[in-house]
């Protein structure tokens, strides 16, 4: 049925945004389970923040999969298929970035991370509402593209403070900190999380490509 | 001759299928080695591997890079150029992958890693030996999925599998091991056998996209 | 206006080469100043360099998003779009990579790197200057591939060149340095060089590309 000759041809759109929207919303709850996550360091809570984050991680991947599956089998797509595609593929890779972060708290264990652990996580939670607000404007901006535009420059400013925070706080982790292992463990940890807030700007120089091409 | 007007039209589709085959017999050579090295703890004995995996690894790349040059010199290709494209990539990853792992073996020279390497290295193999075997479906499986998407859903399981070990090992290893150094050796080894199983799962997700596009 | 119907169908080709030259000249000059870094050890010292060479990165990621507009916003192209964004994108990553290893050199401040890391800049300039050269071969290659055919060899021997570099090195380090925090620091540095290297032969590979199917 679904690959049938008229289906193929039914115009789909419609489809793609909802689904979008919903992948962003799976960023903006494990970003928001990943902040709370932050208050916690007990090794069993450690554990159970990051089995919430996994299944979030598997719902993010189980919508990213649908996506591409529609892409493959619907031919009138509202963007160039490598846009929805490389959207979806993306806000995935923020919601990995997110997974993986909370699988390294989890396994490593490592002391408490402190504040700019906890700066950088809501740095990435600020992103992720963002990209939940963006996907809103995908019908209409381009008639009018001054609120996503907006959105995109604000990614580009929290992925610059981002590496400020970092920056500093691994500075400072090299001067003052001298147990290597808790190094390995929070450096490595610390470094997803600013490769997570990369991710997510990513999300924003599609959207503005999408400007460029569309509106 | 080779980009002459007709030549560019005659159907040269049996090429890719033999191609990718091939290149999926690159990969299960290079695991089995892997596997096999990971009885060996001698430094000598190591390197020796890691010459056998790098070879393997430089024809693997040489079968990618035929198989990307026939893509882009033929106009009718058995899939969409981005599927033939995708799947000879990212076999080539896994290679990559375990080559990677072959070399840190060799270059750091660790203790030895005992069972959770091993055991991770034969996940690798078993995920090699689908890929092989699931190029074998690649001409049959439009009229017949059924065969091609066991094989998806093993590599899925497998991935699974790897990642309960790899968590445990690591998690044991920061609680174990005192040794700094070989921390950092192990963690980046083990780390890199983990990626490498997920790269052979990506191999089973580009074969569901094609059942859903396809069969 | 850019995107009315007849600025469309202009051609715009000439844009393509200037632009992707330019990156390339980015991308040389900031190889250029990781070389001259190597000959500074002092945490100011570093710092300044690595806001120089930022300050490049940044304008290789204005030009590498300015040809991706054009692409987005132009029916015709000198070559299929996807390698013209190959070519950028993958320049970029070069830079990329240079940005990396700059920045850790900063926040880590680690211990002089010595001979190899000044060994490996040195061949990630090499590699940047015939990339940069290759740029002046875009528009004639396809009646004379010769020279570019050339520098495309050239960057894959050099590469294999900064593989044994780096494992040699890295293989002593574990040999010899017994300061964990040290060796953290100074084998991520050298890794990311050594990637950096890959970057820079992919975009021979690219090139590649483009001989076999435009030549």
């Amino acid at each position: 049925m679904k690959n049938s000759f008229f289906s193929r041809f039914t115009p789909k759109e419609p489809k793609f945004f909802p689904l979008l929207k919903q992948l962003s919303e799976v960023l903006v709850s494990s970003s928001a389970v990943l902040v709370e996550s932050m208050q916690h360091d007990k090794p069993e809570e450690r554990s159970s923040y990051y089995k919430k984050i996994k299944d979030l991680e598997r719902e993010g991947d189980r919508l990213a999969h649908l996506i591409f599956d529609e892409l493959g089998t619907t031919f009138i797509t509202p963007f160039d298929r490598e846009d929805i595609q490389a959207l979806a593929s993306h806000m995935d890779d923020v919601i990995d970035g997110i997974n993986s972060c909370a699988k390294r708290i989890a396994i490593y264990n490592p002391r408490p991370i402190g504040d700019s652990g906890k700066e950088l996580s809501l740095l990435v939670q600020k992103e992720a509402d963002y990209i939940c607000k963006a996907m809103d404007e995908l019908d209409t901006f381009r008639k009018n593209p001054a609120t996503l535009r907006e959105y995109c420059s604000k990614l580009h400013d929290i992925e610059n403070q981002a590496d400020d925070v970092y920056e500093l706080f691994i500075t400072k982790l090299f001067e003052e900190e001298k147990d290597c292992i808790e190094i390995i463990k929070i450096k490595e940890i610390m470094q997803i999380l600013e490769k997570t807030t990369d991710s997510a700007e990513y999300v924003g120089k599609i959207l503005r490509t999408l400007i460029v091409k569309y509106a």
